[in-house]
């Protein structure tokens, strides 16, 4: 039944692979397509795409409001994200919507906004093994794994990673140069959750894998929200008697 | 040795105490004078002022490279603090500053900028008891105080609040109305620490209060950084010899 | 499809209702029937009992390897508990198994076993007013409560509790007396989740309580595991060519 | 002034060093001289140690009462520690008493109880090498380290490592092998503060590495108590007048 599916939209910068001939040749449609692709087999999932040249970068009010979970891709154009969509994101996430993060997305407007932090790290495109240990076997995002998967070519991240502490850390690389990095990383902000995954540099086919398939469409479950709910300010009644009265304020008739 | 002191700078927003003559009458010079008087008495700490409607709010490039501990109060012009002076903040947190959070500056766009949620809570402004225990005895913020304190006549804040879950919840309070609240909370931001305080309402003489005094003063302590550093995002040269070549990558010319 | 339920065992140290003709007229059966007989209404549930009097206090090696969720009442006979037996559900619940701790089980053998602390609280026994508030609306386990819910007569249990910061506090409680307390903490050791829940004195028909009922039946499904896993230690393998030989060692022919 | 200073003791289990000739070269006086003449080099650390095969291990109550932090190293005879020391081992860190524990300490009894979990992990004595990443540059144990240390020969120790999500994970390790690990990991249990440390196996001279003494000495620094305290359970006597007086219950003279 499509009511209860989980409604994902899988948003893309979409700009290496128009630009660059040997991305395409590993995406011809994007790599927003490939990732709707590996998860449209799943049932339970509804996937839409968005992009950033399309009007309000694909992400209308009505688009935000039938997304469950939120993936995000970019890389060289983050500035081009208007702060007003991004606004409208962070208000969505706030409200229980799930956000995964892809690769350079550690750099994207929503992903700074949510966590506060500059979220710089090491890098370096040697197309170098990558092997991500599972950290958290029973974790839901970490299911039909195994112990660790590997990664022939990709781009290094290494730590200093400048997040905040996350809540969980379900995978951890290795690279072959010699580095380490928080791979996988679970983190809440108001009701919505939030999960960073490293791999997916643009000239390696990485979205084609099926580990890292697994990884996103875990992901994705675990971040769709049961609950939404928004964030009131309220004047409250109290609930018990109060008689504990300020006496220099009443005299002072100081109105609120 | 002045240079071996933690340097504070107390920023008010500074307009409750002008426009409300009883207000004014509880804080003559402000809260911020208040609250510097207070701290001022410990011969570690060396305090400073700033106020919204200072140039640049008072938090200029050399005040702030000057500043190992920002303590906050806002409330009715939170709108009015320039977005170029926050970045500025939040830049110096994220490198080692720290910041104290009090009260009504849980509408901050300092706050809400570091933690990323919305920040709202219940409020009522009826002039009743709150009693504030110590959940967490050992923590530095909580030396001296005993196992709860008590103000006589305070606003009331209630859960649900909206932030990040705090690293340490060093207070929790209990209202005469019916409510809680995690009335101190830490946080890690980069380099930076944060710490929220929720009493001190602008009607009541909240910050003459020796508890309240002794919280601030014992915060200042544990939020100045033993470090400063900056977050750069660097090209790394490999540490181990790098054997798995993509030739895929390679034969196509990829340039980076 | 039977196979498919959550099993669940609930265990209660069963001798206040033995003793006391008061406690009896509440729980004729004992607490554990009253708690059993709640979540036995749910078709995803399949629910046993164990008390302390049976042989193995009913926690047979059968009875835990079919128990996806134990639940602990204990109280007075904590000291009577075998270490043998808190040895095996120690064990499984590193494997997976979720454990709920239900009020005065605090001091019980397992719990302090899990968190590794003392677990001690204040309390005091005058039958006055808790409202427990939901701090985590997104939580699971807050499921269908609302902001608060009341409890008209309970036992009071006021920090500092002396347990590990917990991963979340889902409630928060507001005693008559004056107090407060973290009446609704989640952990995670091993595999298996640990909820502890406050309420629940056995001279007050707290288990017939409909919000506590949704409490304990939200745990349970929160506390299910997905996930069943071993904790081995072993010899691993290389996975890559290591060159880094210490010839101190190999000329000495230190063996392992 | 002595009485300022941190009072350490590195307690060992000291048996390889006497059976093993390999091992006796390496440290012809047990590991725990070698960390105490690095620990006792600094002027604010007075330094013991402690033994196994010492009476009571060397831990007696006065030992125990004028230590601030322990540091345990343990392998082959964990079972050999009895459990009477244990408890007021973990007494004693409850109360405020740091506690520091070395790579194979892992699997002693101390550290698994005050955890509650296995604490196993993957393991390979190749002497391969480690290079230790610094994740949280700002944290106290990180500081004089710079981005990273490497040993040039040491056992291998891989994720998963069966603990509780540590607060803060200073340290993770690369090994030459393909493995990662989360290599210095924090807790707080009680008023006491944890820290292991991985490196240390007995067939290299890790504990003779500057960097390895630096890390030891910052987290001594980091585990010393300002605070102790106990962990009563009081019966507390209301701060706020009861009125909901529980009528069934006193009728029915119930008595606590």
């Amino acid at each position: 039944m499509a009511s209860n599916r989980i409604r994902v939209t899988v948003w893309n910068e979409f700009r290496h692979e128009k630009k660059n001939a040997f991305i395409r040749q590993i995406y011809p449609d994007g790599m927003h397509k490939a990732i709707q692709s590996a998860l449209a087999k799943n049932d339970d999932l509804s996937v839409r795409t968005a992009t950033l040249d399309e009007p309000e970068h694909g992400l209308t009010d009505d688009v935000l409001n039938q997304t469950d979970v939120l993936i995000w891709w970019g890389h060289v154009a983050h500035a081009e994200v208007q702060d007003a969509i991004v606004d409208k994101v962070q208000k969505r996430i706030l409200e229980g919507m799930g956000l995964i993060v892809l690769h350079s997305g550690h750099f994207s407007k929503i992903f700074r906004r949510m966590l506060g932090t500059n979220c710089s790290l090491k890098w370096r495109e040697a197309g170098e093994k990558e092997r991500l240990w599972v950290v958290e076997p029973s974790h839901p995002i970490a299911q039909g794994l195994g112990e660790y998967f590997e990664l022939p070519h990709e781009e290094m991240y290494g730590e200093r990673f400048d997040v905040p502490t996350p809540d969980k850390v379900v995978f951890i690389s290795w690279f072959e140069g010699g580095e380490v990095f928080r791979s996988g990383c679970c983190w809440e902000r108001g009701f919505g959750r939030i999960f960073y995954f490293r791999p997916g540099h643009e000239t390696h086919p990485t979205y084609f894998d099926p580990h890292v398939q697994q990884v996103i469409k875990n992901a994705v479950r675990w971040a769709a929200p049961a609950f939404y709910g928004t964030h009131p300010c309220p004047n409250a009644k109290p609930l018990e008697e109060i008689r504990s009265v300020d006496t220099a304020k009443t005299k002072a008739g100081v109105l609120q």
